[in-house]
């Protein structure tokens, strides 16, 4: 059973998960990409993977068998195991619980060859409901708080395999990150009741220089401080801080947006390696009026090195300003 | 000018510097590992480098000249800049300030065939005494607030030269890492009114099962709650919130146990590249009841996924007590 662990000076949660099958002796790890014949991901192949939980049939078909255009599944390394109790304990003065969690699958198209960019806009926001409908299905399970969408592009990105998916992992605990998020957002919202993203939105579409791009419901920013090179944000334009509460028509725009982005980062980075996380509230009934939800794309161009990882201090090399004038210069379509 | 911003949400301040030569065309970086022929840490090169702040010579002879066992220069690309104001100011809602501070490099050692591991506990010594030297310098520099001492190890640990050193850089803010681990142990001392370093101390040299290795001053732990497999920290057993209140002995202590835990890290995992950085207190004059320095050691061997970038959620493949079990067999002399 995978285990939760709490490190007792800074309160930051990590998965310990010994069951991933990697020893002392299986470093450094060496992942292959599968060829298509053998990927666990390609139509035909539903046998190899954890039954389907969700799938996309438009022309019908029993579920675990080809003819999906999209499939959720369990990962068959998970993170996190979903059945059992929490389990809560101390070890002396450390905090530990059990890895309950749920660790699932998206595999965005049944074609090997196409990443998600290549994808029409209409595909992508397939992906981008089954999301949405993930979320409000984990979301029942009272022992979880979390649910983390992200995806990992690319080898140096991640990615074990090559077929183009993405992940979600629902948690018992609020990851670190988003609880600071959470925290500072609130802050700035105790002091000037406005929610700072929404802050953020108009100020920079008011000044234009840290836009890639918009649509009607959202803009594409490079952030102010970026921790990384073409770090860059889709936020939606209107407040909203539970991505759950996402329509279809938001959830169309959303994906020509992504699409858009991922093409210009496509063209701009000789198709790099990237993950993107989806940052949200946490598993809560109602919207708060500080927190907004939002996208963050990474390009993986650095090497992060111990400086950063040790001291959260980061080191970015390019401008957001100079990368957002090369990416609105980029013509995507 | 580099520049130094803050993320207004969670309070995180990077720096953003452009001068360092990247352009968006210039990714994916190339690094090279240079010959020692043309390596700038190398006897006899020292006009290839800025001039030296620092440098040990036994047997006398003139600065920026051959004859040294250790180098501190600036460094030549340096991250920040040691001239000028910070001029703090705001661009509406943002927060930026000039990125003032200073970036050194330790050579150490002027053999470029030797890594910090293959040096003698006394040439160890005199590094980590020159880190010692550098803060009580800096500190006089009230523009400063902390000075981070790091290692990179391995070009996959962001190491750029392969010539053995290590790098220094003082801010004139504290980063966020180091702020929450120091407001975390301020925490726990207001609860228990003590220090959780020590108490860990005491907790894991009681149990012993996740302790690598310990010398009279120091205890080498697999932490409770690793980020990374292998994650290793090095802590003096007697409390010192100020690595710049090192005493000799101490240091050559300290030197010892460091050699063992490179030794039995490079012996179990095929010399693999790696990161340390120093923790301790911001630059005060009294020591603090809460904190404690210490060195943590993390070899570079899994991939940092989106998932863990955008969620500071680990996952962690190898449990500290396996690898403290593994690491203790190893012997290391």
């Amino acid at each position: 059973m995978p285990e939760l662990r709490k490190d007792p000076i800074v309160g930051r949660w990590v998965i310990i998960s010994t069951e991933r099958g990697k020893r002392p002796s299986d470093f450094p790890p060496q992942v292959k990409a599968k060829e298509p014949k053998s990927c666990p991901f390609c139509p035909g192949n539903e046998a190899m993977t954890p039954p389907e939980i969700f799938a996309l049939r438009n022309n019908g078909g029993p579920p675990n068998s080809p003819g999906w255009e999209l499939r959720v599944i369990s990962n068959k390394y998970p993170a996190l195991k979903i059945e059992g109790e929490l389990n809560r304990e101390g070890e002396g003065m450390f905090d530990r619980m059990n890895g309950i969690g749920a660790h699932e699958v998206v595999i965005e198209t049944p074609n090997h060859q196409h990443d998600l960019v290549d994808l029409s806009p209409e595909q992508i926001k397939r992906v981008f409901l089954a999301y949405q409908h993930r979320m409000l299905d984990l979301k029942k399970d009272i022992r979880f708080k979390y649910l983390m969408c992200f995806k990992n592009q690319g080898e140096a990105a991640g990615a074990s395999l090559e077929h183009a998916h993405s992940q979600l992992i629902a948690t018992p605990v609020v990851p670190i990150r988003v609880q600071s998020e959470l925290e500072g957002s609130e802050r700035y919202f105790g002091y000037k009741e406005r929610c700072i993203f929404c802050d953020i939105v108009r100020q920079e579409m008011g000044w234009g220089k840290r836009v890639v791009c918009e649509t009607e419901e959202f803009v594409a920013i490079e952030p102010f401080a970026p921790r990384f090179p073409f770090e860059t944000w889709v936020l939606p334009k209107k407040h909203e801080s539970l991505y759950s509460a996402i329509t279809d028509p938001l959830a169309g725009d959303l994906a020509g947006i992504v699409k858009t982005v991922l093409t210009k980062l496509k063209l701009a980075l000789a198709d790099p390696p990237y993950n993107y996380v989806l940052h949200t509230d946490a598993f809560t009934n109602a919207g708060k009026e500080y927190y907004h939800w939002h996208l963050e794309i990474i390009p993986k161009l650095t090497k992060i090195a111990g400086f950063e990882t040790g001291t959260g201090f980061y080191i970015n090399p390019v401008a957001p300003e100079d990368a957002a004038l090369y990416l609105r210069e980029i013509q995507s379509a």
